[in-house]
């Protein structure tokens, strides 16, 4: 098998880690020796050990001599574990093939710099695009400072989400609301702004997918208007709650979630509102690679007004309701076309009897 | 081959006459003679030769001994031609296979009889759900005397079809729009609201595929009050214009329009608004047979709610407009979810940089 053929395994590998790793990225690694394959790993759920690691581990003294195919450069930073970039080289491993460097400033170039020193050869850019697709959430953290954003919008085909009288379940069928739920489990959090956590008081948990890690919730609301025995009060110290708060919110609200096991997340308002990108920054650095935003329309109109949506999936199903039904996305102040946030598909298919689409963010032309 | 196997090739050549052929259905023929295909037939644009006249013509001698497959029962009354089913046993055929039964009450089963009678042995009910589909149209004129009806919507992912300033084009990109050309060429009328016609004072022709004979263009307008100089006007003389309005409009109107050479076409007004169901079946009694509605909102609001939409075609473009956007759908006056008209999903595939999905109504459970 050739170099991209094992990296494509390799990949493969470190997908599965999505949602998992956080705040540590998702990297698959293959140990090659002799046209065997005698180690295989991920990055485990938490983050650690490193796939390097595990792959090694797998492959013992098979090592020796062999080729490490791994997704990302290999680190070389003493952090709570010693540098896998060593690790590779104490196993007697002869050749490591990366697919893509890592940028973290800690890293970026140290980790193939302390393989050729000591001795291994390095191919570096194997299926280095499909590597930056699968890191878009870690690179964005460590380039962008936030998270990858993804955005559900699921909708009639005219684009609403609830009747005028607020009756919104369901209006896409379980196999749409079944991928909603694997979509979770691939993220480090589900993000919802407050007028959705008070009208539908979602538990956004992951449910019948045997999940390793659930999902950070993570709700947007300025005032802390929400519901202190609602399902994510309730369910706040088994599963993470993040209130992400204006910096004016009132202190005994604050108390109170914080004592029902919440973390408080302070943001500046600008204009009235959460500053988005602010809300996105400040999840970063709490170290969230990757978002699912499942709105309201008030918050999904927000991020894609602020250029802050990188993926979009949405579901539509077959039913009208109207105009006076609930729009999907609130008012984005876009009155020329030119100025729309555009995106690119990716791909469309049925899901039940629902059509799933997925987007992603045009680029500068 | 097998029966089912010549029956397609002549569903499949039916099927191309959609849009071109009524009043009449477009029908397929195909001649086999010691398993070669003698003689291939379709009916022709304007409904006439009809397809065994074709196929016979093509077949000549060979005729004697062979069996036709027909996608619709033969005719059996002297209309313009004399009757198909005479035509074939006069032409020796020794086997006739046909799809469906024409329920024409001038037909419907008498022209099987007709065949029978003169020594031809007839198999009835090959492929006779895809037939169906193929002739919703003519079924839908002649058992609920109204045409087939198509409804296009075409909008941003967030069901929006304008900016609030009005700008529409484009929303979708040059492929969507070529396929709503095909469209338009496979149904005999493009029908559009007055709002839709003083907006965007469309041509509704079909460009760039050769077409052999141009949808009428219907507009519902209750008060006639459209361009007497837009592009509809101009064209009047070359393409049909066909004026559904109020049975109240100004007859100085009528006049002027009759002058540029429009068929109009007075229907009731019920609650302020031209009765869709009545315009309908006006025009299922003027010939048509497929109906391709391109909106407006109002319009395509007033349809579904009726539940005269048979066939959704969707478009959906990677932008967001938000709620300020003008919406695909007019108000529908759908207070609960399982009042929603709802459609099944038929296919959906990328065209270009948009998705296109279709969808046919939900019949009773």
């Amino acid at each position: 098998m050739s170099d991209s053929r094992y990296m494509a395994l390799a990949l493969a590998l470190g997908r599965r880690g999505h949602g998992q790793t956080w705040p540590n990225p998702a990297v698959g690694c293959v140990i090659v020796k002799d046209g065997r394959i005698v180690g295989r790993g991920a990055t485990r759920p938490g983050g650690r050990p490193h796939a390097e690691v595990v792959a090694l581990a797998q492959a013992g003294a098979a090592a020796r001599g062999a080729t490490a195919y791994v997704t990302l450069e290999p680190c070389s930073h003493h952090g709570k574990t010693p540098p896998c970039a060593d690790a590779l080289a104490e196993a007697g491993v002869a050749r490591v093939v990366v697919a893509l460097t890592d940028p973290d400033p800690r890293v970026n170039g140290r980790g193939i710099a302390r393989l050729r020193a000591a001795g291994i050869e390095v191919t570096e850019g194997v299926l280095a695009d499909e590597a930056r697709a699968d890191q878009k959430g870690f690179l964005s953290r460590v380039t962008l400072g936030r998270p990858m954003l993804t955005l559900k919008l699921a909708s009639s085909f005219d684009g609403r989400i609830a009747t005028a009288s607020g009756e919104s379940q369901w209006i896409t069928g379980p196999e749409a609301r079944r991928l909603v739920h694997a979509l979770r489990m691939r993220h480090d959090a589900v993000m919802i702004g407050a007028g959705t956590a008070r009208a539908d008081d979602p538990a956004l948990t992951v449910r019948g997918l045997g999940a390793a890690r659930q999902p950070v919730r993570v709700v947007l609301s300025r005032n802390l208007d929400l519901p202190l025995d609602g399902q994510l009060a309730r369910t706040a110290p088994d599963v993470p709650v993040w209130l992400v708060h204006g910096d004016r919110a009132d202190p005994a609200l604050i108390s109170a979630w914080t004592g029902l096991g919440a973390r408080l997340i302070p943001v500046p308002v600008t204009r009235g509102q959460l500053d988005p990108g602010a809300a996105l920054a400040a999840l970063g650095k709490a170290g969230l690679t990757r978002v699912f935003c499942e709105g309201g329309g008030a918050l999904a109109a927000s991020l894609l007004a602020e250029g802050l949506v990188d993926e979009l999936v949405g579901f539509t199903a077959g039913l009208a309701l109207g105009a006076e039904g609930r729009p999907a996305l609130a008012a984005m102040g876009v009155d020329r076309l030119a100025d729309a946030p555009r995106f690119d598909l990716v791909e469309t298919r049925a899901a039940g009897g629902d059509v799933m689409h997925r987007w992603t963010r045009r680029g500068p032309a």
